[in-house]
């Protein structure tokens, strides 16, 4: 489910700007690890953000979704497994999920639009997309819980 | 749709530490925005969080979904509606909008579980319920996003 | 000491996500609460951050210097007392307070740099020195921690 | 000046999260960092802060003391280096630079006091105190900024 040869593995371990009160990870916290693991996505893939940006492409995000599992707790080292759920020129889809070794601590789904630096959405170039398309995950029976609907 | 009678407002001004790169709020700190409201909605019905903790009640957050329709940006005064949109003696689920005067900025619906302070789902006592069920959004037509099955 | 014809008074709750384990503050997140603080001083004085911004000054922090007294507590009401120090055409100096009640928390200066948007110092206009300088604490004798050596 | 010999070093990349407008890191974020790196030099030594909690030993900040040299930027490599300045039984003094390559960003010191989990100042036990001398700084031509008075 989680292999390697279809999920890109991000590791950190949790630090103390990560937890609240109660020794666990702040829920907002995972969104900043998910956005950690998705900047090392693409620059495993050869696109590390800053190029896309200076190429005047952004990928903001336009809906999110957590599940909770369990929680994370300081100096935990997490794994954050991310992989491209589904792609279209204006929209893609990641899935995610984190794990402390066998115990699964988060599942989510994050949707982002393809924009311009006006802030406009704008089709992703081809060359993009067919680099983005080689980490598309094969399984297509499982659908996504966020749909890309035309926009 | 968000009337005084049946959301709790509560307001806030965006600062520097909200917000990243390109002038916007980053965008897991909508999830510090709704905690904030969340706090500020219990303290309200008379039963802040930490009264609640005191007596042994959590309710940590199990499920998080957000909509983003539009960046809030530095120094904006935004407002957040928090309303409960179901409750059971297990699991209440919020609903949100965060608004900038009429611009809608963000959706959001986040699910809790009602725990005991060694994190064991534990039924909320029948005064807090009744506290609560108070404040749920009596428009029963819309069904939630985040749907209430039994534990 | 921090009498309010001195000292500008901001008032907020300490909430979750300032928090970390252990049930305190996060020693990085008194930064957080003085920039706060120092908008709304600025805001208060009729020259909110933003029309400066827009006007081309930025005020970066070049060192900051804090004392940690005893530790803010989830929920919390903490007032942050700030005035300006020193005050040159390049540089300018704030001091802070931070209490719950009586119970001193923090205290703290900053020195900033008066910057252009090109990132270069840049002395500050006249008129705006004037404003700042209405807001310069009177008591001299009390040297500043930070001193204002020319750049 | 920072040999491997002297300071522990530690690295990492600037996140979104880390940032604020205007594309640098936001000025608490620093504290963030050094708090990370620290982490990282006590689990080198052999005695993670999990561990020395667990034995009832906590290192909170008493003072800290920061100088903004540059900005670090979106997608920046830093590298933290950190060594003791001065140890006593009942308090220790950090001193931290980070770089991006060449480029010195950020200079700082922070003073920690040896607690119990009373959060009552306790002297630390010889064998800590011992282990930590091995990774003090061997110049004592240059004095800490920040002095080590006795309590």
């Amino acid at each position: 489910m989680n292999g390697p040869q279809q999920f890109y593995r991000y590791q950190r371990r949790v630090v103390y700007s990560d937890c609240t009160v109660g020794n666990h990870v702040y829920y907002s916290r995972y969104l900043d690890f998910l956005e950690e693991a998705r900047g090392e996505f693409f620059r495993n893939l050869g696109i590390p953000f800053l190029k896309l940006q200076e190429q005047g492409i952004l990928f903001p995000v336009i809906e999110a979704r957590l599940t909770y599992k369990a929680p994370a707790r300081y100096d935990d080292v997490i794994v954050i497994d991310v992989a491209i759920k589904e792609l279209k020129r204006l929209k893609l889809a990641f899935t995610y999920s984190i794990w402390r070794e066998k115990t699964l601590l988060l599942e989510a789904e994050t949707l982002h639009v393809s924009m311009n630096l006006e802030e406009k959405p704008s089709r992703m170039p081809e060359s993009l997309a067919s680099i983005l398309q080689s980490a598309v995950l094969p399984s297509p029976d499982q659908p996504a819980i966020i749909s890309l609907e035309p926009l």
